[in-house]
């Protein structure tokens, strides 16, 4: 591999796996976008075309196979994540893995034991560490500054709920919107959950529960620390995303809000307003985004540990299993129970 | 009774007592601070002094004796609550009673029989509900303005954690903290709770833990109307009195931030900063306090019913027991299972 | 005079009157309100009735001749201050009086004169200083906070404009309204202002230019220390009483936001709203009319000179003046032209 | 010239060309760039490298001899900016040029009619036009949100004064900093000045004040439409870059704030603190020298007028010259007066 370059390939050109693509081509010098491959060869097509990638195939394992590609990203879809890890992790390359690797222990478990076999690095995509707001959180935290957590509370609202569709096929809200939170719950607290509870319900739309999920959900947290938290998550914010951290601790108060499209205020006979947060994670988290990926290209050309590593993948997956048995059994649950 | 004034005496001349004859004394023309009774007669006698009041005892029976008292202000110590508003109802006078009435529901349920047998007011001091943020946000709940309500969150610290001795005798975190915030949960939601869940943990002060209590806590709520809550609660919040509520609903957010002494900010080379929150209750609501007595007076002289009832003085000591049965035994615990 | 209470006159029942009355009668124990006068017997008779004040008169000569009167409160019509404040102070009463004491400098110089002689206090009522916004800003900056001043920027609007047959009387803008400012620049600088320059319109109503003022204006001031500074002032802001006040300094910036009824704000579809500032000058500086008549109360209780001198209420009176000429010949006037 | 692609010179590599030459690089697919130059052949030689620019030369002549060059972006020294506008629209070659095209109207408006008479485009670097909080600002008060504009406030404040020798041949600070200023209030007001009037001194450095310059001052605008304003502006802010407008106007009022690094706010037992604003014009308006390329090369294929026009670059010239005057001669200045 050259020294200040490394050649990427992206596996799956769907949505997530063009914005990863246009930073990569267009926002980071190190990163070579060398080859593409979706299922779709009209996706992998587009992506080349809009982002200079000269090699656009339909089956990953053509890229695999190649010397020339030191990494991979994968954007496919979720169910092939644990397998394309494996798969790439045995051809040596580096890995970086959109969330979750997968809904199974046992598949996820099967991955890891493969990229350590492997020697390369695995980042999971829990792109919301990068973000300025909570990297600040986190930091502040990490040095002391309030002191001993004592309680944790975050607030996550899509602005939203996906299509049934996509529900459907989701893991449901803890494996696919709560998984966020349960990363960031460990990220800023800087240790493992025990146990957790879970109060929900279906509020937003009936069809959601119809489809086996839940819709709106308080997760009570207790962290190995002593500390406890909670996560606030509703399918629905008409405001738009809302995307907020806040921790009490011995010394004092942190707290991360909301990041909005201006600064600008108006003031007239009814009110005084400002614009509505950001709107969804494309443009809330499209510095984290940018940064993760940054980070991961820095971790493979300097051999270093990426700051999201597989066990960061695997435990909020731990998390997620648990807080389903608590909703379903209307109990708090170990995290020992489930994996 | 004058149309236009009623005569008050006030039980207990203690901190909250003197708030309240302070109003009465200085700020609220239709009462007539007329009489005083202290256990110890010396209190009694310096609340007189202070606000100008004609008459000061040690035994508030001879107050409830008189023809030309029409109500009392009940701010004795916890315990005697119950039966000072048993037998001031059966005076006939009306009745203002200090939080909580007790924490024995069969003692509570015996003064509201009494009060109802006797037909007058009695208000309970939840002061909180007359607090101009908390009641804009009821309002704007009341209003329809965020919809229908799904997820309510509500945090209470307060600045330090009082002396071990008032912890022993104040029926725990549940029944002297957070029953104000259970009553909030009530007057926001505007329906009732069926479930509680607490977490909670010693993080402030082992001794507080010796005493039987604990200081930290989170507590989840189901409420009747299918949205579900959380408190959170710590004895200890270093930069002040920390009380914020947050509701979500299906049409929008709307919270209530803290109160400040002043709108001042200075940016200078380390930091945007401004004062810290006001420091404790007796700054921060000083304003409900007033309007609290106000409207007690007000429902007097008017003949209507106080806007916190005997019930509402019930619920949260319902609420509170559920919590500490939750919070012993590691489970959600229906209010039908207390009382 | 009785060691702990003052017997207080107050001359003139009017809106302003009144508010002091209130504060007077219900909110300040060292305050004995036992006299009113106003040209209207039925306006002293109401004031007296509100306020439980024993004594109400049409001459306030009658009250001048008491000895058992200490201080007055001249609330009257401006074109009567400076007469009143002469013969009080030849009577030997401590003196308050609502600003401007006059618009002659020769008619104020006579009052002060007279104040001198007699050797009672004058207090004149430029209440913004006891505001605890503005306050805090003095005080930082008098501390040295904010380092050596540079810019200072007061931002002062009313809500609506004035019915036009108060602004003929009134002085114009700058003897009605920005008199207020120019108290607080000097306040806040702690100096005096040089040179002042005016650029100003007639933007919210002809009316108001057919009376001969002006409703809009940037007035720039030079300090004696160096700094420099603007008050922005218009008659209309259709969000409410704005009143604002920034200073940078050497080593930073402290800044007074406006003050608002609740803290509460709302999220939804549309935006992101909170409720307008305090409507205006009754709402927004209660406390600060409270604090001013405190002050005056303790001044005289404990014979110190007041926190706003007779000079105090003299040089705003010049500047005024300057401001006027400025704005006339469009050019910079020295203070020392005018007076 | 292909369809959806142009091929751009540079022409100056210092800080601002490379920060050009950056985004264009690698964030505008629809530019190419093809070319850089600059006197010193070794700044030339580390920008092509760092933005993979295949030609670097020292003379800019040999670049606006190429026929495959399409536009060339002017980020010499200042008093080189007026020649090279006029001989590259000489040359055929669309102009980016960076504020201010020279400090002589006659070296200006000769530059301007080089560029009509080459039907070429020609954009001034005003990028604080593209900046969301300004353009929100501009487009509510275009849209008629606010009502007829009345009172105007810019706050400018760079974070520390620059090096004396830069002050030296900047034009001083009505010409290098105020400019920025000036700009913004014609695109904020919609209309032209009529006549300034300036009050300024040397508070931050004597040395400044040695070479001739001033380092704080307060300008005050007639504008067209009967509005006024005020720039506030000062060399150096402890705290940072601070970059605010207000604007009132009949039915209201907008304003823009500071941009901060995070939204994270710390309370502990001192104060209520957050980040400082951001440092500098590289981070606060990197977005919008991003967004102003964009526009150009967006002006160039779509052939139509940039948003900001050699008129745009030519006002605030006129307006710092009147500014200087009013500052020398201590009276108001109308722009009729200078050119």
């Amino acid at each position: 591999m050259p020294a200040d370059q490394i050649n990427i390939a992206l596996i799956g050109a769907g949505r997530i796996g063009r914005l990863h693509a246009e930073n990569l081509a267009f926002r980071i010098p190190e990163a070579n976008l060398a080859a593409v491959a979706d299922i779709f060869q009209e996706a992998a097509q587009r992506a080349a075309d809009a982002f200079r990638i000269p090699l656009a195939v339909e089956d990953y394992h053509d890229l695999l196979k190649r010397d020339d590609i030191d990494a991979v990203i994968v954007c496919s879809a979720t169910d092939t994540h644990a397998q394309i890890v494996e798969e790439a992790a045995a051809a040596g390359k580096h890995v970086f893995c959109e969330k979750p690797i997968d809904h199974d222990l046992k598949k996820i478990d099967q991955a890891l034991v493969a990229v350590t076999a492997a020697g390369v690095k695995l980042q999971v995509g829990f792109n919301r560490r990068f973000d300025p707001n909570f990297k600040r959180v986190h930091d502040l935290v990490a040095e002391g500054r309030i002191g001993e957590p004592r309680l944790l509370h975050i607030t996550s609202h899509d602005p939203e709920p996906p299509p049934i569709d996509y529900i459907k096929v989701s893991g449901g809200i803890f494996l696919d919107m709560t998984i966020h939170d349960f990363d960031m719950a460990r990220y800023l607290m800087g240790c493992e959950v025990e146990e957790v509870f879970v109060a929900g319900g279906i509020m937003v739309d009936p069809a959601i529960g119809a489809a086996g999920d839940v819709d709106t959900t308080l997760t009570v947290l207790r962290f190995e620390n002593g500390a406890i938290g909670t996560i606030a998550n509703c399918r629905e914010a008409r405001y738009g995303y809302d995307q907020r951290v806040e921790l009490l601790g011995s010394l004092g108060n942190v707290s991360a809000s909301n990041n909005y499209p201006n600064s600008v205020t108006v003031m007239d006979a009814n009110a005084v307003q400002r614009s509505k947060p950001l709107y969804f994670f494309l443009e809330r988290y499209a510095e984290s985004f940018l940064l993760e990926m940054r980070d991961f290209v820095d971790a493979v050309l300097t051999d270093r540990q990426p700051l999201v590593t597989g066990t960061d993948g695997r435990m909020p997956v731990v998390m997620g299993l648990a807080a389903w048995q608590s909703y379903r059994e209307n109990r708090p649950v170990k995290l020992s129970e489930v994996g």
